[in-house]
């Protein structure tokens, strides 16, 4: 029950620090981030772990092994939210790690190698960031991952500012990054296990706690795409004159919905989602034919040839649609990030882990991107557990029960201990 | 020549005195339609006119006849425009009315009952207002055809005051608006006769000049519909909890774009625009499942059993998606305007007076509403005359050959002097 009063302290106090309206906001690179960066390395060191922050400024908080020159095992997330967002997505994993080696230091355990608790940076880059970029900045420049000028082509949604100079500004090493090499260096890392809220309602209606993740979804991105036709008197202009933005860009929406449901049919993992669609608010009208939406499509799947499926669907019927409308698609830059598989021991090793303990578990997909698909893009075995979270995240409403959060949390201690060779 | 180059002054200081960006813009009851209300009763004073303003901020400059006792005709528009608009749109059916009293001046000419221009405030109402209204304020204020509460129910978007404030605020008389009794009594009008830019491109694409109205479309509209489901994860959550509002509201588009294409191949006349369509730039995402769409529908037709006929497909096609996609629609307040019919002897009257002057003619529906059907609602004898337009309404580009509107108030001016029994 201490350990418990603890985590409740610990998410009271972060979200007392960043809260917006209803929710809470810690922006990216921004004092709402830092100010949860600050809070986790006062209780690290709080708990006498050695406390660094990277060029990118992620922060590390290390348990010393008996040998630290082995790999070391890594367990964290990311402390950024989305704008109103709600506390437990991400700050649920870093405190988890947070609880967890605690909860080794009281129980004078020391592993073989090190344990290094994580929070990573603008992990939320899809709420924070525009123009072409991959997302997951902090994890994603640790590892060396960061696509050449990503740096500069990101853009902040708040201040309009280059990833390198929301870097920069916010006390980091921007040219560090971009000069290499990665600060992480997979040979120097023996695995990474990140505990995360789940962002569906999948757990809640099965009933169960706890999630284990096989593979992370891989999404297609048109994240500023726009149909461009002609405005025109909504009254005067006859149909066959008409190059309707609207109508265009609701028919590819429902073309991709016809597809989404035939493959849904035949089996195939995939969810697509058109979360922006918007006529232009300083010119559309109720009285005028709409000439331009702006809309973004995100297209989610575990398989990558169902991506590549969707993707070439999604111009066929833009073209299509072009064709019979007069409108013009722009669906460029298009991004792509391909599918993530977890570690398979890892994987078992929490399943025996949870069974072990007599948690109840499902063993499921992720949906939402995560820091730890970038290291198992970058060939670090990687694994996640799930916890149970109503109201899905990215909004106030995500309802974390403390319980789950223990529950999971004694799965990532039970591993890491496994894993770091604890004795 | 000199008539032309008279026209050409008028509209070149008009858009000199209303320059935005690329168009003009002259808010109804602001400063942009007061500067074009001075300029027109300058130029009517300058003529010998009568110059008079009614409660609601109308110009009418009068012509007196021999026998000012018996009932007028009036001619005349609007001189508001919508944001950023044409030069044409409004004004050149009360310059064509200056034009045509000018000419008869000139001519020596009296005719046998008063001739009166009006110009009409607040025309562009569904550019300018939102909340419940039926728009067209000026000359709807003065046939007493307002409805009750829509002087406070109509709320001005630059400013959020309602009709009635900014009546007031612009020195008119919104209380003797609101007490009655009507301004304009028909039993003092023989009839009105309004000339307007063609506001689509059928007089271009058949190389008419001049087109002839029989009557004006109704329209049924939702100026406000809404469109909720629920925000959640783009990644994470499956089709079968997914509350899309952006599906919904696409799929509520193409419901009304079948129905549309097969009442067209019936033969029906109807036009049908969704002019906006907004998920909410607070809360979308890329990364969100949209739990709000807004937007607005404008259904067009000369015949109410279509307009009827597609608000019930509407309410039906809404239902069905409502329980396939758990979302829920606002589509109320609904406005229903009815369609107009011109008056068969002034239709008749101007296809005589085109053919006999040789000008070639189109004999056509109005697909935008006007002032002119208010008249025609309060049972006066109304027409219409059109002038070609190469660029639609209600946006920079409008292109007004001078010839064609020379040609089209000579139209108006030769039934005015037969209508007003000039000798």
């Amino acid at each position: 029950m201490a350990r418990e009063a603890f985590t409740v302290s610990i998410l009271d106090a972060l979200r007392a620090r960043s809260l917006d309206g209803p929710g809470v906001t810690r922006t990216s690179y921004m004092a709402g981030e830092q100010a949860a960066h600050d809070l986790i390395a006062d209780l690290a060191r709080g708990l006498g772990l050695a406390v660094s922050v990277d060029a990118a400024g992620n922060l590390s908080a290390r348990l010393a092994g008996r040998h630290p020159e082995r790999p070391a095992w890594i367990t964290g997330s990311h402390l950024d939210s989305v704008r109103q967002g709600g506390n437990f997505d991400g700050a649920a994993g870093v405190i988890a790690g947070l609880v967890a080696i605690a909860a080794m230091i009281d129980a004078g355990l020391q592993p073989d190698c090190d344990i290094v608790l994580m929070a990573f940076r603008a992990e939320e880059s899809s709420a924070w960031f525009v123009g072409r970029h991959g997302g997951h900045f902090g994890s994603r420049a640790a590892l060396g991952l960061l696509w050449e000028g990503e740096l500069d082509s990101a853009t902040h949604v708040a201040t309009g500012r280059s990833l390198r100079a929301m870097m920069t500004e916010a006390g980091f090493d921007a040219a560090r990054i971009a000069a290499g090499p990665p600060i992480l260096n997979p040979a120097d890392i023996a695995g990474y296990i990140e505990l995360h809220i789940e962002q569906g309602p999948i757990l809640e209606n099965r009933a169960l706690p706890v999630g284990i993740v096989t593979g992370i979804r891989g999404a297609y991105r048109a994240r500023n795409a726009s149909a461009l036709g002609a405005y025109s008197h909504s009254g005067a202009v006859p149909h066959e004159y008409r190059q309707d933005a609207v109508f265009a860009t609701a028919d590819l929406v429902m073309a991709l919905d016809s597809e989404w449901s035939r493959r849904r049919a035949a089996g195939e993992d995939l969810v697509v989602t058109v979360g922006r669609f918007s006529t232009e608010a300083e010119l559309h009208s109720i009285t005028k034919v709409p000439g331009q939406v702006d809309f973004a499509i995100d297209i989610r799947s575990q398989d990558v040839a169902v991506l590549d499926g969707m993707e070439a669907f999604l111009r066929a019927s833009a073209r299509d649609i072009e064709a019979r409308r007069g409108v013009s698609f722009g669906l460029d830059p298009f991004d792509r990030s391909t599918p993530a598989l977890m570690d398979a021991g890892l994987v078992a090793a929490l399943q025996a882990s949870a069974s072990g303990l007599s948690i109840p578990f499902l063993t499921m997909a992720s949906g939402g991107g995560h820091d730890a698909q970038d290291f198992a893009d970058a060939g670090i075995p990687a694994a996640m557990i799930f916890v149970r979270n109503d109201k899905g995240s990215h909004n106030p409403a995500e309802a974390m029960a403390i319980a789950d959060f223990m529950q999971a949390t004694r799965v990532l201690a039970n591993v890491l201990c496994a894993m770091a060779g604890e004795t």
